[in-house]
């Protein structure tokens, strides 16, 4: 194609015209380092979606640079983590420390939070750290938390009662420092949210309240009697309270018993009630709050992409040199920025970049192709080498024998994972049998066996690095469950011919380590391996919502530890103590709480008070362990107990059922974004794309066409061995997608607003377009 | 501006001339009965939504026109209320009837049935017929019965046992009869759902068997034992059972606390174990169903408006006439054609809807313009018109007098409004109060006194007819509900004088009464009364779901009675029987189930199946019930109510989450459809708009300037004291929501598939766009 190559050569003349015409204004070429400092820093924010306005001085760019680093950002962590933790040992304590140690360690995690904010008022504008909420709240928290604990320490010094109540701010510290942005989105979510709910929840109480004096009409007078004796339905309040048990399901169906026994046309009022209440008004909150969600989720996501790329404008125009009648970057600028932005990248990667960026190679990028950067640097491309397996280096004859081939051809053959399978399934019924028997005993060490040589067959077969991949799940977690297995095993066999004793804690470790092992199977259908990775995908997402519900739990946790600390005792399993039977108090002498052996549910130290407000969460039988509480310490308890319930599971559970179906939409309407097609496009182009699953021969063509291909043209250290793949072609968060989609819909011509105007964008500013029939159902 | 007054002229010419043409090739104007009969019953199913294809001869067509009618449609019906409702009767019965009594009802039943097959065979070609599987079900379900009653009635007979089996096909007639379109497909979408849940499930299942297998090795040597002072744990089936009752929470933390109280750590087994199973799973068959519905419900919608566009276009084949190069449907066809589909439709509304169909007043219509006659029809135009009070025109002197009018000045006062708002507040204290209290009793004379003239005041200022106007919710909510309220206390006070004797159902109703004359303070809150829109919005969404339930439950309901009838007695309320105490089956003495008072809870007949079924449906204590039928008939009760919980709670609930969610997302994404806002414009532009809320200057205002516009066309009929007004500008169904954009999405070129390509159009051949920023989250 003489056309062709014509037309590549005139290309080629045009860009070293272009490239000798851009360095002949030589003086544009040097860039200031202190600008590119500041470009480097919004490329960073871009690229990590940091959503904070600094100092554009080069000091504070320093600072701000430290601020990023992981080191000052693992060391705040840690000191949360250390802060939140403290509940362990003071009182109620599962390990009780004098009080001055922890006073010392809580006095310096706020030191260090005082550091932290200190630095971070070094970077930002005076004018932005004052009105911004969180700097404000982490401000009066470790005030007021100081003031506490001076109070504290005094009265208690002096003899008196003292309560440590700023002990419920600290988990605002995890949720106010600004690397928690996920985190403080759900706050955020939530307080936005409540006002909607606030009417639904009003008329949900009013209904609850007009069925209450309808049963007080209906029963009151009838003089029935609850299955413990007691009068049934016979005071307003009391109906109340049980009704509003009935929509959370825990009493039902005994509360509607009694009356049923009567006849069975009261029934259908329970019925109706459960209707309404349980079930529309259930699904209106559910409703509600998803909505909320996604509406606020949305302008979230709006803000984030126009701050993104107000910094990759704000960058662009401090490396930007006139180039006709346009502004651009030239490749030495943007290679030092990358270099500077990025350092972990090899150049093999950084060209590779360069490459999708300055696609038609006119040595220099325009403004629209600068801005996709911050993506380009978030995919992460893997440089795959071709290696040749130890063994076949050092050994080569053994390695290639007729023997080693044998053993290779059978390791890859379909029937070897067959094989394996089948010996899981009947690992698992021994592992059903009595292990006290020496026939099943002896069996573990033959599947032990058997699995470890699996492993070591693989590594064999195929290059171990290639084998503990990081992609390589399933290998990592067979091999470390056999390795933790085979100690385990071997630990327990030392200790019991030691001595005949054997650890409980071991053999149980154990246990669930040869159970864990069962659940390789899934891996050999292809159907659940799937259901499988959706289900990983789900784990960023859940993560967060962990965090929310640790935050919340914990502020219950301290908050019930001092309304409820040691009213309610567990005296071991088998104590024979007359007080176990009543949990230690008289008041719950004959209450189902102790008959039902709830003592242990507890909030004497942090551990139990997280296990008792799991059990709130699951809702079944908050009623009991509520009627408990109540008993010992009468209306305290029952405003913690709903209020619990109201914040947990109205909210949050809701929330977490919005965040499981967005996440797993997400999952089904996935779409690669522009800028990832581009970088593997330009992959492609290159030949040096990841050809895994294309035939062997097929590959040698490839890359011989690629040596003609990129003959002429600067690709030395691009070509060789290298071989690359975008790591994920998956988005892992709604988030993520969301900004794709926002951005694709971006006009390029579109002006991004300015800091201040994005700081002050509403969720009511953006208008939708008309549904589609697509989006809706 | 005499150019617009030209231009006006032109057109006009331009329209004479037209029709004149259109009349000189009059041949073409009268149109053929048969051929207008046809058109007719295309437009008809279209404008309903029919998905049914009929033969064209005029026979059939009159066939169809009947099977179509309300009288045929309200008789089948009729008969599959009886043929459901029959259980009632049957034994186990609430009322026993001879079994030649319920019988010869059946076999009526099956007559009826088969009669509107055959008339529906009648109507649709043979070979659509037979290919359709809800017919094919139909005549087996009708062929099994009889089989079945004539075996049931032989072997009863000869004394032997029998069982009516196919009493669990009764549901069948109420999903396969054409009419219940919204019941077979949900049915249809759980069909299509299942295979991707079988996966979740299996996943599930063995996410199940894992955990269980390792509860057994860490707590069955333990010899724990449970509250009951049964061995804890001691083996596998029995712990996973327990463990699948904690996925529904029933037994939490029951089943937890003897592990908690050995030691804390067991403990995190069964958090992971609630966190895996009970909220990512079954979040995860959410999700699934969720999205396989929406899947689903996409193409049936598809498939809907093409049905309905094919129909119009057949219409318009046999009606259009040429006009120059294009097609045309004059309007004399358009009139004839209208008159026949819709003929309770008054004059000047159908001049309305032919104004807005030919926009520019052209004398006909072109294809797209005769499509939207379908929607058009469906439009709710309210004809209002200003009505006098009818006492005005009875008693003009009186009604105007200085005493009337400062009545009507009061009563039109907000004032008036917020002093009933405080009765109302008053009234709910009184009725909380002891009524045997005689000030309490005089009390409600006064409350009633009081809300009665309310009504009468109102009735004297306003209307009648617009008081009591269909969309005035609440004036016909109040006064039912005070009427009945009179009347029985009326009637209670008629029996207390009588004889001293006061019946409790009637007392009952009048306190259910009095206390939903509370609901009414509702309607005083702008805030409240949209979410009781919103709600009320959901209700036909709502009836379709319930319907669904019904037929589930039914099914239950008979296949329990069958197995289970007889096996738990309910002895009275206050039996002094001592089976009562283990409900008259030894194998309960001692069980929890008895010790609950759970006698009740039986399938001894189908109201109280149906009750038991709901109690499952709320899932606590789910187990404790399942436990006592195991008792009494071992296997068969476990499978049932692990079947029954599988289908309810984890596809049914699910389902109305679903629904739910959907229906409320639609109230968030109104938009008007282009039909409605064309008939809008028109409605406005003739000046005949709803002025209710402009001043009343404006209003005559505007009056004029219609007098003036309309001058020189045959407006007569049009003008005068007629308002119209767009009954309802909201959808009130997803699936309208759904189909109006799908149309709006459908390009007008498009090719309408034929009737056969649209039977076998499956939601994969959709190829949906990209999703937008707006479409997810």
């Amino acid at each position: 194609m003489p056309a062709a190559v014509e037309d590549r050569d005139k290309t080629e003349e045009n860009v070293s015209e272009k490239i000798h015409r851009l360095q002949s204004n030589s003086s544009q070429l040097t860039v200031d380092d202190e600008q590119l400092q500041l470009a480097a820093a919004y490329v960073s924010d871009a690229q990590y979606n940091r959503n904070i306005q600094f100092e554009t001085s080069p000091q504070a760019i320093r600072f701000y640079k430290l601020y990023n680093h992981w080191s000052t950002q693992g060391v705040t962590y840690f000191f949360i983590l250390v802060d939140l933790f403290l509940a362990l040992f003071e009182d109620p304590a599962v390990y009780l420390l004098p009080v001055w140690v922890t006073s010392v360690v809580e006095f310096i995690c706020l030191l260090m939070f005082t550091l932290r904010l200190f630095h971070f008022s070094k970077i930002t504008p005076t004018k932005v750290f004052w009105r911004d909420a969180k700097n404000i709240c982490v401000i009066v928290s470790i005030l007021l938390t100081l003031m506490d604990m001076i109070v504290y320490l005094t009265l208690r010094e002096t003899g008196y009662f003292a309560v440590r109540w700023s002990r419920v701010l600290r988990p605002l510290f995890c949720v106010n420092f600004t690397e928690s942005r996920q985190l403080r989105r759900a706050f955020r979510n939530i307080r936005n949210t409540l006002p909607e709910i606030t009417y639904v929840f009003v008329l949900f109480m009013f209904s609850v309240a007009v069925f209450s004096l309808m049963a007080l009409k209906l029963f009151a007078k009838r003089k029935l009697s609850t299955v413990e004796g007691a009068l049934y339905f016979s005071n307003y309040l009391d109906i109340f309270f049980n009704l509003y048990v009935l929509v959370t399901t825990a009493n039902s169906p005994d509360v509607m018993m009694p009356a049923y026994e009567v006849s069975w046309a009261y029934s259908i009022f329970f019925v109706i009630f459960i209707i309404v209440n349980t079930y529309v008004f259930m699904s209106l909150f559910l409703a509600v709050v998803y909505n909320d969600y996604k509406k606020h989720l949305k302008n979230e996501v709006r803000k984030l992409v126009y701050m993104k790329h107000r910094k990759m404008i704000e960058a662009f125009n401090l490396l930007k040199i006139t180039y006709g009648t346009e502004f651009v970057v030239p490749d030495s600028r943007w290679r030092q920025l990358v270099k500077l932005v990025a350092p972990e990248i090899p150049s093999s990667q950084r060209e590779l970049l360069w490459r999708v960026s300055d696609d038609e190679q006119k040595g220099f990028v325009g403004r629209e192709s600068f801005i996709r950067l911050a993506d380009l640097l978030n995919i992460q491309v893997v440089q795959m080498k071709e290696r040749t397996h130890p063994l076949e280096k050092c050994l080569p004859n053994m390695y290639n024998s007729t023997v080693s081939q044998f053993i290779q051809r059978i390791v890859k053959h379909p029937g070897f994972r067959y094989t394996y399978d089948v010996i899981i399934v009947i690992n698992a019924i021994f592992i059903g049998g009595d292990e006290t028997n020496p026939l099943i005993s002896k069996a573990e060490w033959v599947f032990l066996t058997l699995y470890i040589s699996e492993i070591l067959l693989k590594l064999f077969v195929y290059e171990p690095r290639a084998f503990f991949a990081k992609s390589q799940f399933w290998n990592w977690f067979d091999s470390l469950i056999i390795v933790a297995a085979l100690m385990g095993t071997i630990v327990n066999a030392a200790l019991k011919s030691s001595g005949g004793y054997s650890s409980q804690q071991v053999l149980d470790i154990v246990f669930i380590l040869r159970v864990l092992r069962l659940i390789r199977i899934i891996d050999s259908f292809q159907r659940f391996r799937v259901l499988l990775n959706t289900l990983v995908n789900l784990i960023p997402t859940m993560l967060t919502y962990a965090g929310l519900v640790v935050v919340v739990y914990y502020i219950f946790a301290i908050i019930g530890m001092e309304a409820f600390k040691g009213r309610i005792q567990f005296y071991g399993a088998n104590s024979s103590d007359p007080a176990a039977k009543y949990c230690g108090n008289p008041a719950l002498k004959g209450s189902q709480f102790a008959a039902l052996r709830y003592c242990r549910n507890n909030f004497n130290n942090i551990v139990s008070a997280f296990i008792l407000l799991i059990e709130l969460t699951v809702v079944n039988q908050w009623h009991v362990l509520a009627a408990g509480f109540v008993k010992v310490t009468h209306l305290t308890a029952r405003i913690f107990f709903v209020i619990f319930h109201i914040m947990v599971v109205i909210i949050l559970i809701n929330i977490f059922i919005a965040f499981v179906l967005e996440a797993f939409f997400v999952e089904h309407s996935l779409a690669r974004s522009a800028v990832e097609t581009a970088v593997e496009k330009k992959i492609q182009e290159l030949g040096m794309g990841d050809c895994v699953d294309c035939p062997a021969g097929n590959l040698v063509e490839v890359m011989e066409t690629n040596e003609n291909d990129l003959g002429n043209t600067d690709n030395t250290d691009l070509k060789s061995k290298l071989r690359f793949k975008i790591a994920s072609i998956r988005y892992k968060t709604v988030d993520a997608l969301l900004q794709h989609m926002f951005e694709e819909e971006l006009n390029p011509e579109d002006e991004i607003p300015t800091f201040e105007e994005i700081d002050n964008l509403s969720p009511d500013d953006y208008v939708p377009k008309q549904p589609t029939f697509d989006s809706i159902a």
